[in-house]
């Protein structure tokens, strides 16, 4: 993997040749290091084959730059080897006329297999699926589909499942693994080596996480894609899932993290494009939070009798934003492993009250007994009345962790009804709803302890 | 997967016979909703292959649970019967003297193998490692191969990949997927069908991230797991992969909701447990934020004179919070990727100053146009020498902004560097960490702008 090394040798043939003994991955690895220009040359200088090998690797990522970069010929060259699903990736992201060209360039039928996978969406089955797969009709022999494997694997995305097909109508009957086929004879029917049960399928508009659940659940190596005349359509194989799986993790960490999610490594982001995907939730929450500064213009009279209550604002605020974030990072989890439905939201609420009031609780007695000891301490005077007003304090903590318990906890439901992604701004959100709510909860209770003494 | 409605026959016997044709990963679903006792019972009445394979479905939630319950030598059975990593897994969590008499229960050469997986700790290589593999000698031929893999097959968790030693060292030399095994004639040696570069390989003591990055990067079935002598102790497959990274990705997510992680669904944990898990991350990020009141003491004075300054604090402060928890998002994901090393923090410290002070400047224009407007709306009366504090207030979140991409980039690169989890609490955090510092550049740049005049 000292695939660096390489790197001396300045020729692209020169450097091709002694890239060859490495694994594509590595290859990969090392051409994701350099420039789009390099890239390209270096891929121009490769056998057919070979490139086609690379361009085929989902984490190459300037390989929409390459295929534009590349001679026409060249490019619909390589197109034609690749697999059918990486190919309508890579056209999605090139501009017109390229696009029109290279697509006119492709022979007639893998032309109609991307144009029909282009028309699904991104994230569903149908856009993941490559139409690279092992097929035979039902009345095939173990032997006839053994010599057509070894005829076609070359092309075929995973082998090791095999699917079966009725006959005369086409439509998928059964599932053979590769594992169970080479039991039996070379006579036997295909379906005395099929699974026992019929075949697990997802639907091509199934989005990304239903794909990589049902591979998960069922241990699947690939899942058919099946339409609803029960027809295969195509195959998403685990590999495809994995990457899914992780970028969506890191989608939703930086939509939790309060950001418009991005596609591309942290380093190779534009400046202004990072400032584009940050400043909009910025500016939102932002012009919310705005609504903490007209509910302290409404208290400000009482914030000008009493300047001591001023000072526990940003104590008793943060912890109502911290409780939230804590049951918000819960449920986007619960959420999103199906272990909590949307239904399940009252189960939540109910659960989340009694955990919110002994954690508000338990932080109202730590701030009643801080209070106590900086005034006993005389490290600092909070007036005549700090008894009553560490009980206040007490008693609002105990209100705002509650209310940002149950509001963390309620607001994925409430994205997710409403079609979002349960994890959308979820941490900073909920920090801005139970500061707003959190002075108004904060003032209430100062009224009611400290009205006729210092308010 | 209607297996609900089998629910009907209430005898265990008749509700075995009736989940006989329902998927293995179905009857697992079915069983983790009803309770241990009823788990067990069916699991007692089912035909004893058919039990190992429910048991050894790492999905099954109650393994250990039902395995105790078992008579000692059903258990005996079962655990004979399930695949090594599996059973280490439950005895794991089986608590003496039951776990030693099971044990002891067990062939000697099935304890050996278990007893050497329970060294490992968990999250390693060596933890989610299973012993049940297909190795071969590198002077088989094809035919010998294949006819050993039919004879095994039933007892291995994967056969795609077989690994061929040298026949002398037994060290791994070279692997063979079934896709080209297939493609060998009967007599060929099996090394004509080996890959032809050398074995991708991970050490007992990786940890689960690297190994699902390694299967990922070379979108490998199973990794072999090799000793620093080259011998395979065993293989991790891909969908143990799968489901090492859902759950980290669900612990990442609680962490960074400012949680300790929970290891079971959320509607399955106890009350006191739930407090235990928040409370304690809850109590330091309460102590901590405590700063802040001790900060606001400081500068009483100050809001003595300009009880005007209080109203922006939440605004200016949450400001902060949210700029530090967008940049501290985008950091983790970037190191659990990869994308940016430890040695990087220095090249993420000079992009996020600028980010942050373009961020911090929009965020500040909008806050001097609504002063501006409120006070000229005469919605409400900022007092005369309001465009001072607007500017103030514009100021005050440029440099708050700019402190909070700043810390919150950097904080999981400290996190890292001392040997924490990156996402550890870092969204609250990293808000406790603003607000604190927050309070002191807020004052800072309301004294150097309105000394002299409110101040």
């Amino acid at each position: 993997m000292n695939v660096d090394r390489i790197l001396q040798g300045t020729e692209p043939s020169a450097l091709v040749s002694r890239l060859g003994r490495e694994h594509v991955a590595d290859i990969v690895e090392f051409l994701n290091s350099k420039s789009v220009e390099e890239a390209t040359e270096i891929i121009a200088h490769m056998p057919l084959a070979w490139g086609v090998e690379v361009l085929d690797q989902p984490p190459f990522r300037n390989a929409c730059e390459v295929i534009e970069a590349l001679p026409e010929d060249k490019a619909a060259a390589f197109l034609e080897g690749m697999s059918s699903d990486r190919v309508a990736d890579v056209l999605r992201w090139i501009e017109e006329p390229k696009k029109s060209a290279l697509r006119e360039a492709l022979p007639q039928d893998v032309r109609a297999a991307i144009d029909h996978l282009l028309t699904y969406p991104e994230n569903t089955a149908g856009a993941l699926m490559t139409t690279e797969f092992v097929s035979v009709p039902s009345d095939w022999s173990v032997k006839q589909t053994l010599d057509h494997i070894r005829e076609v694997e070359r092309t075929r995305e995973t082998v090791y499942a095999i699917f079966v097909l009725h006959p005369a109508s086409r439509r998928l009957t059964n599932v053979v693994t590769l594992r169970r086929l080479i039991f039996g004879g070379p006579d036997d029917g295909i379906l005395t080596v099929a699974q026992p049960y019929a075949p697990i399928t997802v639907a091509p508009n199934a989005d990304s996480e239903d794909v990589a659940r049902t591979i998960r659940k069922y241990d699947l190596l690939a899942v058919p894609v099946v339409d609803t005349t029960g027809h295969i359509l195509g195959i998403v194989t685990v590999d495809d899932v994995i990457d899914s799986i992780i970028t969506e993790q890191t989608e939703e960490v930086q939509r939790m993290g309060g950001m418009e999610a991005i596609d591309a490594p942290y380093l190779d982001i534009g400046f202004f494009q990072m400032i584009k995907k940050r400043a909009g939730w910025l500016c939102v929450l932002f012009l919310s939070e705005m609504l903490t500064t007209s509910a302290m213009q409404v208290f400000s009279d009482e914030l000008e009798k009493a300047i001591v209550l001023a000072l526990f604002i940003p104590l008793v605020m943060s912890s109502g934003g911290n409780s939230g974030s804590q049951a918000t990072s819960l449920i986007i989890r619960a959420l999103a492993l199906q272990e909590v439905r949307l239904r399940d939201w009252w189960r939540v609420a109910v659960r989340e009250l009694p955990t919110g009031i002994v954690l508000g609780a338990i932080l109202g007695v730590i701030g009643v007994i801080r209070i106590a000891v900086w005034q006993e301490a005389g490290i600092f005077d909070y007036g005549e009345y700090w008894k009553l007003l560490a009980v206040t304090i007490g008693a609002a903590l105990i209100g705002i962790v509650t209310f940002g318990s149950m509001a963390g906890s309620l607001l994925p439901f409430a994205l997710k009804r409403l079609g979002f992604d349960p994890a959308t701004a979820s941490a900073p959100f909920i920090a801005t709803l139970v500061d707003v709510t959190g002075i108004v909860i904060y003032f209430s209770v100062a009224w009611l302890f400290l009205h006729g003494t210092i308010l």
